[in-house]
């Protein structure tokens, strides 16, 4: 199975992200991710808007993929393959903040670190008010070790309430557990009462359809240029911030830790 | 009539736009105030506060004069016509935003665009509750193919409750349609209850007297440090970024299809 | 008497300002709270979280020491004297506000201007709901003749609801008379309802023990990264901002009128 199942839905190009059990941010999704929007990436595509959404009935996406992270002697990473795939990373969350097609999240199930990264990237990110106890949607990158790069600083501004919120919820690495909780603090453009995946999906395409709607050029600058700091961040290709994070020893013996309790499930 | 029509209040200097049916920035207004304003610019001028007003019924401003803007055969504009007038435009809103003397904007009817600039600019934007059919707010500037300079993104996160509502609500070029939307998302300040024109010209008064009670170099320099990055922008002169879209293929076709639409009316 | 009162409630250190009859931060106050901060800024330190208090009933910290500033003739200040205690001051926001300890600041009573920017450097800052005659909270230094530099607008955009809120009420030099308007604006991050002061101090502990939690290098880097601009401004060591200011005509003028005030009590 690929690890992102696309279809069309008219215009709107659907993107399910189908990654193993908790559609883990693995080389194929990313690379998956990557071609598809780039692909879409101009009018001549044909396509008006992309909607993201998660073929797993319970998550949404875990964020990273620890397997490319641990850099222990059982792993065959070294500081080459990690920096490999963090820029991997950043080039597609670069991609997905600055694409040209107007893009929206739909947040079914869990939703931490790196799934909230790919929801803040879109222009509309919206969830049903149906409580499910798996729900979970929030930038917890401190609690696994990993510090923040600049630039996931600017997107957690870019989205949040207030510069405030940003700074205390990240530092603590906050996930919420309710949808209506994520859309009081930020995390989510709406709450969509009682609805139902299909309903959700509905309402998500009336969102594109607006944002398609509106002379392209004028739109996509207007995109863009609220969003400058934040991609201007990105461009320079660094992955240093991250990967010296990664390969320090607080984070390698927290994923570690975690790994292990992973695998006693 | 002139374009601007001045009277004094005790020491506030009111300016009410008073050029053709809506007030549509034109080469005299956009002088005319900026004279107005330059004049009252320090302590000697005895001017305490400015009062942005309308002397239309039932709008504020209709924003950019679109005659300016045309290069279409029939027009006698060009790249260098287009481009001086935006330059004055950008010289507007830099003295506007950056006065010296408080400023308040009472807005009554429609205020598209740059009216919604202009508002954005002072120090104080209020509106009455009483709801007009005619009342919009707003930086609707891509619905007609005009892409936000980046110093427009930057006055819109000045005012606007939070980054993200000045990403989402710029890219999809929104109108308000009640001063109480208008409100809640920051595109003013105050909406007071059943105000009578009278009684919100006078709250506007009251609020411009508590800003001069301020000593004066304090204030200043206050304001123009909270406003810094937004007149850094404008303070290089450059108007490439507005002039380079306005020329471009996609407003032009936009605005000769806007103008043939208002010729007909 | 010394002028901060530290005390140790398990692993938090309790920093009091116990400074005079309103903890106006005098030469000492300043260098005994850099002093705590320093010593405890490390993981060898013991320390897991700094809880900032007054020992004074009524007030929290009325801010800069007036005698410090004031260059009349009958005081013993010139430009060197007035730069080296701004200097200590920056030093002291820069050492709180970048903290590798979680910090936290319970407000019971007056904490205007510079007891408000110590507060805005903690990572967590709480009152109580019950509502005191002498309460207020906010940055009035301009209607002191004092223009917030620029690292003090950063602050008030890190601490404050919007850049807008930020803007006005900085302009404005406006105090919040009541802990739950404080709380609306974003001064406090916590009302607790109906709190005693021993409350209070539990509420605030709890708080940076759920920082302290947090793996520590990613929590420092988390804050530093949120705050990088406003520490950036305050890192080049630059006093001419305010000592520029203080040294004007306006704010001798106008703290002298103060101080004059004062002593008539």
């Amino acid at each position: 199975m690929a690890a992102v199942t696309t279809s069309r839905i008219g215009s709107i190009l659907k993107l399910s992200l189908s990654s193993g059990p908790v559609n883990a941010l693995s080389p194929p999704l990313i690379t998956a991710l990557a071609n598809e929007i780039a692909a879409a990436n101009t009018p001549k595509s044909g396509v008006t808007g992309i909607l993201l959404a998660s073929a797993a009935p319970k998550v949404f996406s875990a964020g990273l993929d620890l397997t490319q992270l641990s850099v222990s002697p059982s792993s065959k990473n070294n500081r080459e393959s990690v920096s490999k795939y963090i820029g991997s990373f950043q080039n597609l969350v670069h991609a997905l903040a600055g694409s040209h097609v107007p893009t929206a999240a739909v947040v079914h199930g869990a939703c931490p670190a790196g799934g909230t990264v790919l929801a803040f990237c879109t222009d509309y990110k919206v969830a049903s008010s149906i409580q499910r106890s798996y729900f979970c949607m929030g930038l917890n990158e401190t609690r696994v070790g990993l510090a923040p790069p600049l630039w996931l600083h600017a997107l957690a501004r870019n989205n949040l309430n207030s510069a405030r919120i940003a700074d205390r919820l990240v530092q603590l690495g906050y996930l919420c557990s309710s949808p209506q909780e994520s859309l009081q603090h930020g995390y989510l453009d709406a709450v969509i009462a009682d609805a139902t995946p299909e309903a959700l999906e509905a309402h998500a395409i009336e969102q594109l359809n607006q944002l398609a709607a509106i002379p392209w050029n004028a739109r996509v600058q207007a995109k863009l240029g609220a969003r400058k700091e934040m991609l201007s961040l990105l461009e320079n290709g660094n992955t240093d911030e991250m990967v010296d994070c990664i390969l320090g020893d607080e984070f390698q013996s927290v994923t570690a830790q975690l790994m292990a309790s992973l695998k006693k499930k």
